[in-house]
């Protein structure tokens, strides 16, 4: 029998962990025996990597609005011809930030309009939703301590910055608190490890 | 003293003989003494061609989204880095089409949602229209007869198609009377030259 197919991302400010997280619940759900895929935004495999190159390489000033739409088709192509298909297949997609990197960032962070960005992210996705989406929730202090060698970075973003973007991310989980579970990611990678296969074995048992 | 700038775009199906006009008129403003850039979209200079690149040269399907926002991306970088800079420093920009090809072509011909169209458009400009539009207006038997060693494309399209297109650019030209002229362009080059050489003396003496 067909396994049923699942989309679940993984959320959150830089140096929460989700990237970590993300491959161990891979090697999790493989070693019970589903067929997983591991992906990411932006920059997935076939043309959003080209567009990402495009962006990285391009030697000359890249206006704000072409590069939302660059990675609005990056999104739209991901979908389409990964995502879509693996679920349908059966698989479970695991991938490291989606759509709701781009409210949290852009639009609580950057301040950007949040209704304009979930129009646009809801082109791009054929309003396709995550199936389950976890946010690693960390303290800035947490945060700043994990970037490490990226802190200068993190710095020069902000604090405050991450703080915002923290907040996005709660406040999205406070509105579909169905899909969206915070995980306390400033335990060891274990601890949050232990709590985000509770929640996920709740999501597979239901 | 420095001239005003303007953003003239020429639009209208294929075979309408827009490029060819659009070329007269760049010969006729540089003989005046103005200074002119012919542009075009898709592809303008810069990222607009690596973009153009990126979808003809892609190994695989692209998602209808993926090209819409491509682009689109296109569009905001063409606006932003060519023609704004360009007007701002007193220069005519011709355009081989722009905005008003996606609301005829997508919407009228391809019966997309022409709000949708219309939005996007503005995000990808910042809302800035172009001063003066050509719609250049061709019966379905003549671009048919001028599209020539192009014929395949064009049947393959469809004659319904092209007659959807034409309608849309007369409904444009219906609904902003003072931005969108139409030219009778069934006639000969010359004739079509002289009919748009009176809207753009009128244009440029008011």
């Amino acid at each position: 029998m067909k396994n049923k197919g699942y989309f679940i991302t993984f959320e959150g400010a830089d140096g929460c962990g989700k990237t970590t997280q993300s491959e161990l619940v891979q090697k999790y759900l493989e070693d019970k025996g589903f067929e997983v895929v591991w992906t990411r935004e932006p920059g997935a495999k076939g043309l959003g990597q080209n567009i990402r190159q495009l962006l990285l390489h391009y030697d000359g000033d890249v206006a704000p609005m072409c590069e939302a739409f660059l990675f609005l088709a990056d999104r739209a192509q991901h979908i389409e011809h990964l995502i879509k298909p693996a679920v349908a297949a059966g698989k479970i997609v695991v991938c490291d930030r989606h759509t709701d990197s781009t409210i949290a960032y852009q639009g609580y962070g950057r301040g950007e309009d949040i209704g304009q960005l979930k129009y646009l992210n809801n082109l791009a996705t054929g309003a396709i939703k995550p199936d389950l989406t976890f946010v690693f929730d960390v303290s800035t202090e947490v945060a700043q301590t994990r970037v490490g060698s990226e802190k200068d970075r993190m710095e020069s973003a902000g604090i405050e910055f991450h703080k915002k973007v923290r907040q996005g991310y709660l406040e999205i989980a406070k509105q579909e608190p169905e899909r969206v579970k915070v995980v306390d990611a400033n335990n060891s990678i274990e601890k949050v490890f232990e709590d985000t296969k509770k929640i996920l074995d709740a999501f597979l048992n239901q």
